[in-house]
């Protein structure tokens, strides 16, 4: 068991959150952020209680989050620590409240910049991003158009997250069938499309977005496990449309963006409170269980935000 | 002889504009504007005198501009012209102080966003658009790449408009190559390109890019007269760029934009009068000779902003 130093807080881990861009960091691929080294202990944001501290501001049964890795124990700064409001369950600092959910509020606030009557669709829509980002953009007088894999997602893209129409894209094997099925649900076209998957989607979506859309990309997750470079190059067809609709296409890190993370709770958490917005998580037990969890999530296994409870 | 209706003006035209975004209308490809008809009258801005006046606040002997298209002499509503600073050279507002400065002045205030000891690139360094670029990128204190085509427009690129250096793209048969010669011209990436050409030069850039780049798309001239779609598929690569480096990419065509001329004016034309910002023009003379200019231009053959003077 690891001891805290001074300034440092002995944290025993709760819940861990397991998240996409994880799996760049288990890769030596030139990234945004170093690989985690072989041995080493796997990153990841985690919510505990304090088992002791040694550091000002933190008291021992006092909840927190930080990047405690995925471990039973963590030994942080209190800088690195946030103190949680013990109002709301823990698992929604990893989640609605948490990484997830900044990244669409943010994504949505600053780059997709949501008008009424105007069209969204998001793929991996009953997921932590995609949940937040649907709705938000309903709560904007969007309409919202889900992408999910396989029917039971769709029904909850509607049900409990209030999407207007849901597309199983499971159901299409080819691009111009999943493309005529948004077409269908976005009849005035696509303003913005929220982009966390690639692939498929990105193609089927691209001819369908209108003048002056709005492509915030935060993740590009059906391409994380290798890439069909097969031609025909659509850059050029790509590039084309940049221009003649004026595309505002942004990449999005979040961790760029922390200095906003207040502002983020100050509007969503009473939202959270209120169920204004509500959320849905897949809890997978024991740290053992964690790899499994994380390879089903980036199959699109897990309904929800998915979390491993210690 | 068009007779001016009520509120209308006739127009002697003495300059007319030739301008990339022309080749668009002469297709029947979808775009951001109507294709002219065969039989109209070619679109187009031009420079002339007020030779008789029904609409208030013009006179005849008024320098104006305005959409007089290709032809001798116009009748437009007062509505449509704009009376000139009979300081200035007339084409003047047709390039340096007309739509490629306004665009190119919009293109870096709004999403180029230069910032001290960055680096831009730009092509088409000494066209009318690229060159306000690269002096705006230079008083902003950035590092100025020009790209242009042959060993002259390179010198003109450098002591003309002040570029750092110029890159000669004649001079390489291999995207490699190129990219190589703009590495070592920006030594610590690029942070502004600023897109006019695309095609080879895109695709030399792309890799370059630093994290947080800001890529305006101003025009893609040289897939104008057809794109090769040859694979490998190169869209994968551009959109995981975009994510890990937080690419800003944004569309704009300048039409969009007209509420802000008169702050670009402001703005440049002072500098104009005080030669802090420099023009060049090639002047063909005679209409019969636009369309030769025309097809000159989209191929590089002329020096400077493009004119036709009748």
């Amino acid at each position: 068991m690891p001891a805290p130093g001074e300034d440092e807080v002995l944290v025993k881990v709760s819940h861990l959150s397991l998240d996409p861009y994880m799996r760049g960091r288990m890769s030596d691929a030139k990234s945004y952020a170093d690989p985690v080294a072989v041995d080493a202990v796997m990153t990841g944001q985690g919510v505990g209680h304090v088992v002791e501290s040694r550091a000002e501001g933190f008291a021992e049964g006092d909840l927190v989050t930080g990047m405690t890795g995925w471990q039973s124990h963590a030994v942080l700064s209190g800088k690195e620590l946030r103190k949680l409001d013990a109002v709301l369950a823990p698992s929604t600092a990893l989640g609605v409240l948490g990484m997830p959910g900044f990244t669409g509020w943010t994504g949505m606030t600053k780059y997709g910049r949501p008008q009424q009557g105007e069209t969204l669709v998001v793929a991996a829509a009953t997921g932590p991003v995609g949940s937040m980002v649907g709705q938000l953009a309903k709560r904007a007088g969007m309409r919202t158009v889900a992408i999910a894999g396989g029917a039971e997602k769709c029904r909850i893209a509607q049900e409990t997250f209030g999407f207007d129409t849901a597309i199983d894209h499971h159901a299409f094997d080819e691009v111009a069938d999943l493309r005529a099925a948004i077409a269908a649900a976005a009849p005035d076209g696509v303003d913005v499309y929220f982009e966390n998957v690639g692939g498929d989607v990105l193609r089927a979506v691209l001819p369908l977005l209108n003048t002056h859309a709005r492509v915030p990309v935060i993740g590009t997750v059906a391409w994380y496990e290798g890439v069909s470079t097969d031609g025909p190059d659509t850059l050029p067809a790509l590039w084309r449309q940049v221009l003649v609709k004026r595309l505002s296409i942004q990449g999005l890190i979040i961790f760029d963006h922390w200095d906003d993370f207040p502002a983020f709770l100050d509007e969503v958490a009473p939202l959270v409170k209120s169920g204004g917005v509500t959320w849905l998580e897949d809890v997978a037990q024991g740290l053992e269980n964690a790899p499994q969890a994380f390879l089903d999530m980036l199959r699109g296994g897990n309904l929800g935000k998915q979390i491993v409870a210690l």
